[in-house]
């Protein structure tokens, strides 16, 4: 059996991905992938997603540099979520998010209400020019 | 506005939330909640998730015993994703996945096919009884 064919693809065609940084264990994001997106992780060793907001394959870092090196894929027990240990590349290592922090979960709920406790590490207008 | 509010709940009224052990920061696994499930989590201090198999409020633990305290929940920069950071509890701690488990992302890519990598720590027979 082709491994893709173990994955519950869903109605979509789509699986959802947690990307976990090697090391530290954070999680720095979740996104998604089709089949063609995982097949091309695996064979390049860097995080390829389905970008749903554009409709197309989106290899990570294309316009931001920000690549993630991938060491291991793995498959959840309902096999209908992918974990990866990644290492989060760029100029300055370590910023997978689109805002310029390390990680994408940087709200916290307290006190009733969402607030950002992870820095900035650097300004986006400067990773996508 | 209600903090509730904040999230972009899709088409099902659901969002995904992935559960990360607070300490070793192993991502344990990843379920669903509506704004009931994450009203309730938030209440109780204990992950409340929604069971799209059962269509019900899905109180972990409820069965297996393995309930998780929730010391922080997070949501992404998209606020389209949940992060808890939790404590497995259990009679025997660190038991999330209902295959007897510590995490539920226990199989890995290698050599073409998909490896069992984790060991079972506890005989699930002996967890839902």
């Amino acid at each position: 059996m082709d491994w893709l064919d173990k994955i519950k693809w869903d109605g979509n065609g789509l699986v959802p991905v947690i990307a976990q940084e090697r090391g530290s264990n954070d999680v720095l994001m979740l996104a998604f992938m089709n089949r063609e997106a995982l097949a091309r992780t695996a064979e390049l060793g860097q995080a390829v997603y389905w970008s749903r907001s554009r409709n197309r394959l989106w290899h990570k870092g294309e316009e931001s540099g920000h690549y993630q090196q991938v060491h291991e894929i793995r498959l959840d027990c309902d096999n209908d979520v992918v974990l990866l240990k990644v290492t989060q590349l760029g100029h300055e290592a370590g910023i997978a998010c689109h805002t310029g922090r390390h990680s994408c979960f940087f709200q916290r709920f307290e006190d009733g209400r969402w607030q950002n406790v992870e820095p900035v590490l650097k300004d986006p207008v400067s990773i996508y020019r």
